[in-house]
């Protein structure tokens, strides 16, 4: 059993659209992440997705939905098989605590220039 | 597809060890509880455990293991079958966050005046 600061743990890396593994439990991953710009559109088949903002903002356009629009201390789920596409405005770089299954693909199916399938712990 | 903010949410409850659920993902519950004072020495036997402390200090007494204590912006997994004990020093209200599998009993097997395995969402 370990005691895992937020903070401590993103002044650990930059790099944008990269989650970093923090914890396990129950076969699910508690990640973090910085993000700025624009992700890709993708769906997850099996797994639900939470999104909970630490730092700045983050919008999600969702597939026949209105845009999410969360802010610190705000978090929302993207239940499996729904396409959404998360992002930030005005250059905000955003600091996002994700929780989803151990099996979840970064972009789903798609693969894109920012997937990453190796992520690793912090 | 819901926004849901941590701290309008804290605001509609008072009541102390009386978690309220906010929101499911993969058979996950993810709740919020004011806490103080001392809490029942428990297991849960087949459920890991989050903690997240969103505000003043939580400590954590585990059974064969240095306590835990954890400030605002940190987080700890406690295993399935480990003894322990929650509680809060010095007459401080903590306001916590916790991820567990939604077949979790409050108190594990354990009875106890402050056990409420009727938890709603909020």
């Amino acid at each position: 059993m370990k005691k895992i600061n937020l903070n401590d743990k993103f002044s650990l890396f930059d790099e944008h659209w990269s989650p970093k593994i923090l914890t396990e439990l129950n076969n699910q991953y508690v990640k973090i992440a910085k993000v700025n710009g624009e992700f890709v559109w993708h769906a997850h088949a099996d797994e639900d997705e939470l999104f909970f903002v630490v730092k700045g903002r983050l919008l999600i356009d969702v597939k026949d939905h209105e845009t999410i629009d969360l802010g610190v201390g705000e978090m929302t789920v993207i239940p499996k098989k729904t396409q959404h596409r998360p992002y930030t405005q005005d250059g905000i770089e955003t600091w996002i605590m994700l929780i989803e299954p151990k099996t979840t693909r970064h972009t789903g199916e798609v693969q894109n220039h920012l997937t990453n399938n190796e992520e690793k712990f912090i």
